[in-house]
């Protein structure tokens, strides 16, 4: 037994499932990122952070415990992380982006809701989510009704907190969300065994405000007009950014930033001039799950942004710093966090306003719709999407895809003609 | 042209294909409802009110338009009727339960959203619905992903409001249901152009709870120790309800109750004695979708309970009377209307224990529960309505299902097997 395998053992995981789970990770990642050239040297970080994930990082997370950290498991970016972080606990998305664990989910669970319920619910219940036994509490929300339902069988096993993410927004919708907010805020004081003060919740929102502009930076940089990395990578880095500690990530994204500055000064770059650029848009591409970015870089098309929680929805918007009490930063937090565009919202136009003003900004030639199946909010927001897209000649083409290879040959037909359709630059 | 094809064409129908539409429905009804045997007098008007809803019923409500009554269109029992009535408005459900128009919804709507949804858009897309051109107002509601995203596309085209239903239960939320009826209750005014007063207000009230006091007083007779009338026959009464002028329906109800009543004393049923008693769970099964109870009946099992939308979720709990004020009373219907246990809200414990209820009330010997595919919410709350069921031993059948025929065969073999577990009496 390997040190890692004594770990999960202690923690009740089916050891030999996990390292077939792993060796499965692996090997994906192996042959769609590792392998790829022309790599940024910054991303030998952020490559450690997906093979920590079940290792090092649960190892640290162990440690961290016994000195009284506590871990909140999250599923959505709408759990204020902020407030965790100012009680010295941590937030730790558990969505997951494996097929591997779907049928242990669909023993259970219906087969038609989404694959990344599935793949959550799948590691929960197979004994390979490694964060699973971990966790002192798991924090849900309202943002669709395959999650909002399932908190009702997972809360007989584990203590929940669920937090009310409202239908519409307006100035009714925004209060309760506040209220839902200060709940999540006395539900996280109790965790943590201490009250949150003025001090360590600014310095939260600041190491948070910091992280989003490290990743809008980022993001700007992605998509110069000679890209210095490729979209898998950056959806690699997008995926660090929801599990690795954030001030660690932080600096190591600023320093990448840095690399990628001077990549563009010398015109380095994964792909060549030309390149047609596309935003991958709709719904996120959590940790295991680099499918679609795969297929689109394959077929020789440039990921150069991400209108997804995966991406820009995760860190479009900062948390307003004025305020100098509790209650004030409390308001700030609420604010910022039910600006997140997500298609829960009926309507959803600030959703529509963004995904215009990242196709300017960032000079993007195609749009792929990429929707989980079974999602029905963004699927049914893919219309007035296309919409908006068609009113600025900007060619999308929707691919609904769940976890599986399946229907990776029909995607890639599907791309490659897309990408033809959009032709040389 | 006959009187009611000039009214369609007028409305701007397509008619030849609405024709084709009533004949589908009707020779649907036909074979499963009208040529049952020992039906209730009674049902002739209720037969009648399906004949009539494309027919008689729209020219009754063109000519009350004509007079100023105009039509609020609706989707959900979560739109309280009761102050439309008060100002002299129609409330009238607009849900489709035909496969027919379907397909009319999939050439601009994803393909697995539920039946019901593409059903009504359906309808309404491909020039059939002849309540679309009629009402002056869509009201929606939040009750599910699918809906919630599917009004941004409607209200493109005709007048909408969209009420936020929480989803959870608590006094925050009860706060925010209130200021939603009410902001209701102000845009019903303005298109009626007239204030509600007190008096009629109490009497939509009155007249509502007569409506359901007599469709609770039905549930408890169809349901007594030999059932006097089919689950179909029914079902029928319950698709009637939401769409009914509701005075002559009521009035038509208690006439039926009477009838059951004699019938019951003199031991008339259409099951043998001994038959195997089912509690349909679940999803409405909307004028047009006969399915389900269909093949129930078919394979010898009665249906004495439905505890869904179309049944007991619609009428199981009255207003409160005894305010005298209009905003008394609009707290009274935001307060009933709060209590309908639909599977949006999480958790929805009431919904079990009215599960629990109604076994016991109905001597039920197992329950269908009725998923319409692509339903997360119910589809998943299954999980916890077969564990409630399970804990009183009594055996469920989860049957998830669309409108088409396709999966008739395999469902019919299923529910024989179910009704041969439940063994005879």
């Amino acid at each position: 037994m390997t040190g890692h395998e004594r770990l999960w053992a202690e923690l009740g995981l089916d050891v030999p499932l996990h390292n077939r789970l792993l060796e499965s990770l692996g090997a994906d990642f192996q042959a769609k990122v590792e392998s790829r050239k022309n790599r940024p040297r910054g991303m030998a970080y952020f490559d450690r952070v997906i093979h920590a994930a079940h290792g090092d990082r649960v190892a640290e997370l162990v440690k961290g415990r016994a000195e009284g950290r506590k871990i909140v498991g999250t599923f959505c970016i709408y759990v204020p992380e902020e407030i965790c972080l100012a009680l010295d606990l941590v937030p730790l998305p558990l969505c997951g982006g494996t097929d591997f664990s779907v049928p242990y989910a669909e023993n259970i669970f219906p087969r038609d809701i989404c694959p990344l319920v599935k793949s959550t619910l799948g590691l929960a219940f197979s004994k390979t989510c490694p964060y699973a036994p971990i966790k002192s509490l798991a924090v849900g929300e309202t943002t669709c009704d395959a999650k909002k339902k399932t908190w009702e069988i997972l809360s007989e096993r584990v203590p929940f907190q669920v937090m009310e993410v409202p239908n519409k927004k307006n100035a009714r919708t925004g209060a309760l969300w506040l209220a839902e907010v200060r709940e999540f805020l006395a539900r996280m004081e109790e965790v943590a065994e201490r009250t949150v003060s003025a001090d360590r919740l600014k310095s939260a929102i600041r190491l948070m405000n910091r992280k989003r502009a490290a990743l809008q930076e980022f993001a700007r940089l992605r998509a110069a007009e000679r890209p210095p990395i490729s979209g898998l990578d950056a959806l690699v880095v997008y995926q660090g950014m929801l599990n690795d500690e954030p001030l660690r990530f932080t600096e190591n994204l600023e320093r990448l930033n840095r690399e990628l500055e001077s990549r563009i000064a010398g015109k380095v770059s994964p792909f060549p001039a030309g390149v047609r650029r596309l935003m991958v848009s709709g719904c996120p591409a959590v940790m295991g799950n680099w499918k679609i970015h795969s297929i689109i870089e394959s077929c020789g098309g440039a990921v150069v942004a991400d209108e997804t929680c995966t991406g820009s929805r995760y860190f479009e918007n900062l948390v307003d710093e004025s305020a100098g009490d509790v209650d004030g930063m409390v308001a700030a937090l609420a604010e910022r966090y039910l600006k997140v565009d997500c298609s829960c919202f009926t309507p959803n136009d600030e959703r529509l306003r963004s995904v215009e003003s990242m196709v300017d900004r960032h000079g993007i030639d195609g749009v792929v719709q990429y929707v989980l199946q079974f999602c029905h909010t963004y699927n049914i927001e893919a219309i007035r999407v296309e919409k908006t897209l068609k009113a600025k000649g900007i060619p999308q083409i929707k691919i609904e895809t769940d976890y599986s290879r399946e229907d990776s040959g029909q995607i890639t037909t599907r791309i490659e003609a897309f990408l033809e359709k959009l032709g040389s630059a």
